[in-house]
C-alpha cells in the first residue's frame, strides 16, 4: 500500500495484511489473511481475525528524495579524472587491460559472465559466472514458508539488470556494454548499458622502505571493474568482477534496496524478524550465492588441492618440534566429484592446480586459490523443500567434472522445482566422475544470514561480500613488480592545509 | 647480503647461512651456522657443515625500480579532484566529517589511535586502537623457534611509522598529521606526516529502482580514511580506519613489504616454507593482530550480547515449524570477563549493546556489532613460549572490564616476556569481574596464516584484512537516507566511446 500519492512512495512500507493467490491467468482465486502474531499457527492459509493497526505509520519509511525532510549538504563533489583516458582497450566484447585479456558475456539468466581470461598470455579461467542465488525466509508461520526466491533461475539476473546511468553507478571514465534479449514474439530486445566497465584506484598495491637508506618505493593499485546492478522486485544486487595488476580476481556482491516486509501489529514482536518501523516486520532470511568458477590453469586439465595448516605434534619423539612452535601443511588432492566445507580453524585453502606444470621457483604445481567468503550455510532442514531445491546451500565448495550446459547450481528449471534432479548434490550422486587432472568446475556457495537491522530501513546501506581468486605459485615472482612507481607528478594530489579546513568549519 | 652495489639492492634476497648472536652492547658473542635441510635437527644452535649454493641467484629478487628490466607503461594517470575541497573539517586533532566527530591520537607504541567517536551527536566509541601484533614463524629448526616478533610491544607502530609523501600513499585531497616522540635525552622529536586523512569514493552506498515507475535513486558512498603505514624491518603494514556515511567503521590492515627469509640449498625443500627464489626460503608464519575496541554505546555502561542463528526443530510437536524452514536467534549476554570464539556455522554475532536504552522501532537494546575477520588462531602449542607470551592469539574475541592503562593484549612488557602476567588470559584469570552493564572493552584477535606464495616475492602485493563495526538497532532508520543523490552534474564522469578505445588498442 502506498500512503502518499507520490508515485515513488515506498510500497513496501505499508504491507497489507492480506495475501492474494492467483492462477496462471493472473486471476485472483483466493484471498488470505496474514498472521498477526507469533502465536498464529495456521497449518492452512487463513485469517486469524486479529487486526493490524496503521496509526503509527510515519514518514521515516520513505526513501525517495522528494519525500525526505532532511538532506545533508556537507559532502563536497569528488571527481575522478583520467586526462589520457582509461587504460583499457575494448573491441566488441574483448577487453585488454594491463596484462589481462578477457571477454564479457551477458545472458537473460546469469547476467554478466566472464570468458577466456588470460594474464600475460597465460590462460587462467575459462568462464566465471554467478550460477544461482537463493533467498529463503525463516518465518515459519504460513504462508511465509513459501517465500523463497531463486533470483537467477526464477527471475533472471540478465532481464532484471538496470540500465546504468553515467555519473550515478560508476565514477570516472566509463564504458558501457549493451546486451540483447528477445521479446515474446522473438524480436531482438536491446538491454542498454547493462554492464559498466571502468578503472578504480585501490590504494597501495605494494610498498617497501629500505630502513638503511630510508628510500621508499610505493606503487598504487589500479583495478578494472566490470559491474552490473539488478533489481529483483524490492531488492538490489550489485555484482562486480575486479581484476588487479597482481593477477588477482575478486568478485564483489553488494546487497541493497528495500527489504521484503510483512505486516505486524503495533508493539508486537516475533522471534524470526525485526520490527523496523511501526507495523513493519522485516523477516529473517538468507542470501546464498553460487559462484561458478571454470578454471583453465594453463590448460583445461586441472585438479583441486585442499591444503590445511596444522601444528606439528609437540613432545612426540618422532617429530622435530622442540619448542612446540612448528607447523606445516597437509595436502589432499580431490579424486572424485564432491562437496567440501570451509574451515577457519585449519585455514583450509582450496587451490585449483595444474599438476602437469611445476613452478620453477617453488617446485610445486602452478595454481590459483579460492579466498572464500565465510558464510553460514542453509538453515532450512535437509528434508525441507527449500533444502531439496537448493542443494548447493548445504556446502561451501563443490567440485564437478565439466559437462556442457551444466551452468546452474540448482538445476536448469528452478520454478516450482521439487529438487532431486539436476542440483549439484543430485548430479554428483548420479555419477561418480573423476576430477583429478580433468576438465573441472568449482562452485563456491557463500552469502549472508540476514537478520535485519533497523538501520537497513527503508533502503539498506550496501552489505558487501567478497570472494577472491589469487595466483599461488603460478608466476615466478610478483607479477606486479613492473607497475609504475607512484608519483605526485602523475597523481596530482592536493595538500590540505589544516588551518584552511578549520576556517571552513 | 647485497649482490648489487646499488644501495637499495634487496638485502633480504640473499640470506646468509650464518647467524650472529650479540650481547646488549651490540658485540658479537657467537656465530652459528643455519640449518640447511629438513633433516637438520639441531637441539642446540650449531652448524651442519652443509653448503649453501648461490650459483642460481637471479635479478628477479630485486624490487627497486633502478634494478628492474621491465616496467609497464600501460597504466594511464588517474586523479581525484575535489573542486570545492574536502568535506572534512579539522581543528588540531579534532575531525568533523559528515555526522562524525572524533579525535586522532598517536603514540610511539600503538601508532594511530581514535578517540571520542560520536555520530550525529551520539557517542559510539571511546577509543579504538591496534593493541598488539604477534608474528610467530612455524619453522621448528633451531634457531628459528626464536623468530617471533611483537611488532607493537617490541618495535612500536608509532616509532616505525612512515613519513608519508603527497601523491604516493594516498590519492586526492590529503591532510597530514604530525606526531611527537622524544629523543633519548628527552627532547621532543617530531614525526612528520605519520597519519594521512582523506576521502575516498566507495562505490554505491544504496540504490533502489521502483519497478513500477522505473525511477532509480542511487547514492554514492564517501568514506573518510585515516591511514598510517609502518615499516618493521622487512615488512610493511598499512593500517586504516574507514568511516562511512551509514555510521559504520571499518579497520583495514594491508600487509606488504618483503618477507623475512632464510637460506636454503638449491633444489632443497622444507615442509614449513616456500622456496620463492633459488636459495631463498620464505618460511610459514602467522600475523595475529589485536584490535582493542573500547565502546561507549550512548554511554559507558555497555554489555556484550552473543547472538546465533539456529534452525527451529523440525517435526517437534512443541515447535511450530511445519515446513522445516524456520529459524531464529539465540541470545546470550556475557556476565563475566571471558574469551570467545567466532563460529561461521551459527553466524555467531558479537553485539556491543546498551541495555538501558531500547530502540524505539525494534524494541531491542541499541548496539553496534563486530563484523570479525575470520582467522585461524595461533598454531603454536598452548604450552609453548609463543602461546604463553601471546595469550590473545588463542581466541578471536575477548571482553574485559575497563581499567586504566590496560591497553596491550600481551601486556605492558613484551620484550623477552615469559607470559603469564598481564596478557588477556592472565588478567581475566587473576580476577573475575562482571562485564554486564559495565564499562567494558572488546578485543578482537584476527590475522592470517601466511604460507608464502612465489607471487609475494620480492615484495608482496597487499594482503587485505577487514574488520567492521556496524550499528545494529542503534538508529531509528538508515542514517544515510539523507545522503545526496548521485548525479552526473556533481560527479562529472566521462563516457568512453567503445570505438575510440578500439582505435587506441
Amino acid at each position: 500500500m502506498r500512503l502518499s500519492s507520490h508515485k515513488d512512495a515506498n510500497h513496501f512500507a505499508y504491507p497489507l495484511d492480506i495475501c492474494a493467490q492467483m492462477n496462471s491467468d493472473y486471476k485472483v482465486t483466493k484471498v488470505f489473511a496474514l498472521p498477526a502474531a507469533e502465536s498464529d499457527r495456521m497449518e492452512e492459509w487463513g485469517g486469524t481475525g486479529k487486526k493490524f493497526d496503521r496509526r503509527k505509520i510515519h514518514s521515516g519509511s520513505e526513501y525517495h528524495p522528494d519525500l525526505q525532510t532532511e538532506r545533508r549538504e556537507t559532502t563536497t563533489p569528488y571527481q575522478v579524472v583520467q586526462p589520457d583516458g582509461p587504460s583499457f582497450h575494448i573491441e566488441g566484447n574483448l577487453i585488454r587491460w594491463e596484462k589481462w585479456r578477457l571477454r564479457v558475456g551477458f545472458n537473460y539468466r546469469e547476467g554478466l559472465t566472464i570468458h577466456d581470461v588470460s594474464y600475460d598470455g597465460r590462460e587462467v579461467f575459462y568462464r566465471l559466472s554467478l550460477s544461482e542465488m537463493f533467498v529463503p525466509y525463516g518465518d515459519s508461520r504460513s504462508p511465509y514458508p513459501r517465500k523463497a526466491a531463486f533470483d537467477l533461475g526464477n527471475n533472471g539476473a540478465g532481464v532484471n539488470a538496470n540500465n546504468l546511468q553515467l555519473g550515478c553507478d560508476c565514477l570516472g571514465s566509463i564504458k558501457y556494454f549493451d546486451a540483447y534479449h528477445n521479446t515474446l514474439s522473438g524480436e531482438p530486445l536491446k538491454l542498454s548499458n547493462v554492464v559498466c566497465c571502468h578503472e578504480q584506484d585501490d590504494g597501495i598495491l605494494w610498498k617497501h622502505t629500505n630502513f638503511r637508506t630510508n628510500n621508499a618505493v610505493v606503487t598504487r593499485s589500479r583495478i578494472l571493474v566490470l559491474q552490473t546492478v539488478i533489481t529483483v522486485n524490492n531488492y538490489e544486487y550489485i555484482f562486480a568482477f575486479h581484476f588487479n595488476q597482481a593477477a588477482e580476481i575478486s568478485y564483489e556482491v553488494r546487497a541493497t534496496g528495500i527489504m521484503s516486509t510483512n505486516p505486524i501489529p503495533i508493539d508486537a514482536h516475533v522471534p524470526s524478524g525485526t520490527v523496523v518501523a511501526p507495523g513493519v516486520l522485516a523477516p529473517f532470511h538468507q542470501h546464498l550465492f553460487s559462484l561458478r568458477i571454470d578454471p583453465s590453469i594453463d590448460g583445461q586439465k586441472n585438479s583441486l588441492l585442499v591444503e590445511e595448516s596444522h601444528a606439528l605434534p609437540f613432545r612426540d619423539p618422532t617429530v622435530h618440534n622442540p619448542a612446540g612452535i612448528g607447523y606445516t601443511t597437509t595436502k589432499r588432492i580431490i579424486e572424485h566429484e564432491t562437496a567440501l566445507d570451509t574451515d577457519v580453524s585449519t585455514a583450509r585453502t582450496f587451490k585449483l592446480i595444474n599438476e602437469n606444470i611445476l613452478n620453477a621457483m617453488s617446485g610445486t604445481p602452478i595454481g590459483y586459490k579460492l579466498v572464500p567468503h565465510y558464510s553460514q550455510m542453509l538453515l532450512a532442514h535437509p528434508d525441507s523443500l527449500h533444502a531439496r531445491r537448493s542443494e548447493f546451500g548445504a556446502h561451501a565448495v563443490w567440485v564437478t567434472r565439466y559437462h556442457d550446459c551444466e551452468l546452474y547450481a540448482s538445476g536448469q528449471h528452478t520454478m516450482q522445482s521439487a529438487g532431486g534432479e539436476d542440483g549439484l548434490a543430485s548430479l554428483i550422486k548420479s555419477r561418480d566422475e573423476g576430477v583429478r587432472n580433468e576438465d573441472i568446475v568449482l562452485w563456491h556457495t557463500f552469502g549472508t544470514t540476514h537478520n535485519p537491522r533497523v538501520e537497513e530501513w527503508p533502503v539498506m546501506p550496501t552489505e558487501k561480500m567478497m570472494v577472491s581468486l589469487k595466483p599461488v605459485n603460478f608466476f615466478e615472482r610478483n607479477p606486479a613488480m613492473d607497475v609504475a612507481i607512484s608519483t605526485q607528478a602523475a597523481n596530482k594530489s592536493v595538500l590540505v592545509d589544516g588551518s584552511r579546513c578549520c576556517g571552513k568549519a
